[in-house]
């Protein structure tokens, strides 16, 4: 009977997986190559997969067969019980959403959006209060339908990194706040006075192709299930159980940009190969969270590519494509891809500043949801908090509280999660230097199999089978902290004090 | 109420539209950039799209709709006629055939079709032959199940050129037949000692891209709502009523082949472009027939491409790019794209020797079909025909009848639609020459859009609102005959003669 209920929901996520996959191929081709008059029709053929898949879900007999599989008893470590767990908690959340709060979101993101544009090309955060008003207000009535205990705030933060809470993440950066606004002040200002490091351009994108493709596949990338194209925006994407896309963009006078997004992606891509292709679509053949997610990309461009020994074997390789290099070092790129700098915008901001501008997010959308911050009072409470952490004062809301996105479409508990990444990335790095035999070495000399392999065992092989909190301290064999991150990023500003 | 109907069949018809234009941007991909480990799971993909299209179309109530629509007294040439008129023809045939059948017919021809790949690698009939006395003897039993007058191989003629008769065809290619071995004959003697025609490449792949794009785009291909990706074989493919793909492949010692191949998918393209979109999926957005799709992409690749005019606008724009043709002359590229010379394998032919190729496998296929003609029997008719056709001597199976792959997976009834192609786009061409004003003039000044539009007027917008005979005969002002397409064939003969 149960046996029979589990099969049921078996066969049901395998179709809804079959339409997730299917529409992000179309998202995918969307963002490569869709011709701009298919845009239309191509918002029609996702819609409606994506309509058809959650009514595929939400229907009753999903809730019924959960609730007898369920009741079978089952270990609660095994295969089952970690699929009906996480499919239960998707399911309640998914149906415990009216359709038309769903709608009326929809609606007004859309809007949202649109407004955000408007308001910052003007730089003119008059244009979008209003809407952001309202998307504040569906985001505490959507924490209200899921749920919390602490604070509105909890419930946004799950849906993107399970088992976090708003106390435990405000805990982890407050501990980092100030040690980065000091570790900021020494490097920006160390980094000043520091010429050029890098030979002029321009550096041929298909030469960019060439050495990133190289460096992806000896970090364990398989062009066999997987490739590389070209967007606006990298991202990473899963097609299928064996069908992995990297996107990329090029900038003909800096190589090191497209060569960090490749480790980026690839990081997130490895991640996603490593997951068991047996249970694809289901959680025990799923990523854990956005925060675990991000450790992987984090761990390969930051602890593995923006480091010395990553230079001194990929220098020459480098050199036979880009000539000009030959009147540079190892040293130099690896103090050129380091540079600290104070600035504004987030996705330009070095390793050293970067957790900063999420801190801020958090801090102001956390007091946004729990109702301690007014809209209207949002711009000068981010250009004030943005100068006692960074020490540079905004001068238009362009560079300060418009920039992102991610408010615009509800977006609210995502940004931590790039943090958590960070944190993460340096906990694990640090225990693979303890623990992967051989790791110095092999990193000296671009060998990453071990490295890739100790990742696998201890975190692509487990799906959702722990919770992020359990699995970095079961592979670390310490709690999530931040001081691995502190001392990583301490190293990175002796590179020039 | 019968409004009611046939609302309810256009929303049914769009839903299997979206997933039929889905599953074409899966195929799409699965050409051009899915990774190898990607193909099974695409399998599943593609194959839970068709299983629910099919359902959704076969589905009891589309045959009531269907019914009910009809008795509504529609005017017979409203749009609503055709539509319901078409939807039945289809609905027939989808439920005509029964599912054991159908998934029979699968497994022979996948079974089929790898016998078929073996046997034509070591070149030995006996391997194909137990496979392809089954796939004559399942289309022979489709052909029962689908119904007939005359003869059984009008029912799979009908499948692929609606209301064709093997009667008329055979007729049609009576008359073509001896004047053709004629005509191949004085043009095979008269090329035979001509020199080299093309200066040496390469002509690198890029330059190749930008020609040909420039040629599709003068033709009227628009690159807002079309693209043009590379792949082994090239196809032109409809994703959306405005999101049309082409492709194609590239050789370095000869532009004009894939330059071709790119007037010749244009062709197709520019078809389904001029289709009327709010129509799309429906019968009055589908082209008509295969034999009428394959007229627009001949009447482009060989009436207008293969031309003197054509080569006398391009030639100056072809020299910029490729500078070793400064020594060659539009006359000689012209002579060098219409060289006659006989050959074995039909995908190489010539434009003269190509319907020679057709004849032989209509007769043959006609005379399995019909039983007049065993199996076992074929390799020796195919070598005896050949050889009174083409004047050739067939040495192996592998250059005679195992060189297609059509049989290995059942396409019988299909090869005679390029043949009639052929004589459609001679037909229509020549009357573009009596009644758009200016075309000689438009066309040695690489002016397409006179042509393009008499095309659109006559031949797309109609969709199927006509059968290919009707409209053939109302845009040329005369019934289909081959008569056309010998006075062009032998123009092109009489370039070298």
């Amino acid at each position: 009977m149960s046996q029979s209920a589990y099969q049921s929901l078996l066969e049901r996520i395998r179709e809804i997986s079959l339409l997730g996959s299917i529409n992000s191929t179309l998202h995918w081709d969307q963002e490569t190559y869709l011709p701009k008059a298919g845009t239309v029709y191509r918002g029609d053929q996702m819609a409606y997969l994506s309509g058809r898949a959650h009514r595929l879900f939400t229907a009753a007999e999903v809730g019924e067969w959960l609730a007898e599989a369920a009741e079978a008893g089952l270990e609660p470590d095994s295969t089952e019980a970690v699929n009906v767990r996480w499919l239960k908690r998707d399911y309640d959340r998914a149906t415990k959403l009216p359709t038309e709060f769903v709608e009326e979101c929809t609606r007004t993101e859309t809007i949202g959006n649109e407004a955000w544009a408007k308001a910052r090309a003007a730089s003119d955060f008059s244009i979008f209060a209003p809407h952001l008003k309202k998307l504040v207000d569906q985001a505490r009535r959507r924490a209200d339908y899921l749920g919390f205990e602490e604070s509105r705030y909890d419930a946004l933060l799950d849906l993107h990194e399970q088992g976090a809470t708003t106390l435990a993440v405000s805990t982890l950066f407050d501990e980092l706040a100030p040690a980065l606004t000091e570790l900021v002040a020494q490097g920006a200002s160390a980094c000043e006075s520091l010429p050029v490091l890098l030979p002029e351009g321009p550096y041929p994108e298909a030469l960019q192709k060439q050495f990133n493709a190289e460096v992806a596949s000896a970090m364990g990338f398989s062009f066999e299930s997987g490739r590389i194209d070209t967007t606006t925006h990298p991202f990473c994407t899963t097609l299928g159980p064996h069908d992995h896309r990297i996107t990329n963009r090029y900038e003909l006078d800096d190589f090191t940009s497209s060569l960090y997004c490749i480790m980026h992606e690839t990081g997130h891509a490895l991640y996603e190969m490593g997951l068991p292709a047996d249970q694809y679509g289901l959680p025990c053949g799923s990523a854990v969270s956005l925060g675990v997610h991000e450790s992987q990309s984090r761990l390969w461009e930051n602890h593995i590519g923006r480091t010395l020994p990553f230079w001194e074997h990929w220098f020459h390789r480098a050199c036979e494509l880009f000539p000009q290099l030959k009147n540079s070092t190892p040293e130099k790129l690896w103090q050129h891809v380091n540079r600290v700098k104070r600035s504004f915008i987030r996705v330009e901001a070095d390793e050293v500043t970067y957790d900063l501008h999420i801190i801020l997010r958090f801090r102001l959308e956390r007091a946004l949801i729990e109702g301690d911050l007014e809209v209207d009072d949002l711009p000068a409470a981010w250009n004030q908090m943005f100068e006692e952490l960074m020490g540079l004062k905004v001068e238009k809301d362009s560079q300060g509280c418009l920039q992102d996105i991610h408010w615009s479409f509800g977006g609210f508990g995502y940004f931590c999660t790039y943090s958590l990444g960070n944190i993460n990335a340096a906990q694990l790095m640090e225990s693979a230097h303890a623990i992967v035999p051989n790791l110095e070495q092999d990193l000296r000399t671009g060998q990453y199999g071990g490295m890739l392999n100790w990742l696998r065992e201890n975190v692509h092989q487990a799906g959702m089978r722990q919770l992020p909190l359990d699995l970095i301290n079961r592979a670390t064999g310490a709690p999530v902290s931040p001081e691995a991150h502190l001392r990583h990023l301490a190293d990175k500003v002796s590179i020039f004090v």
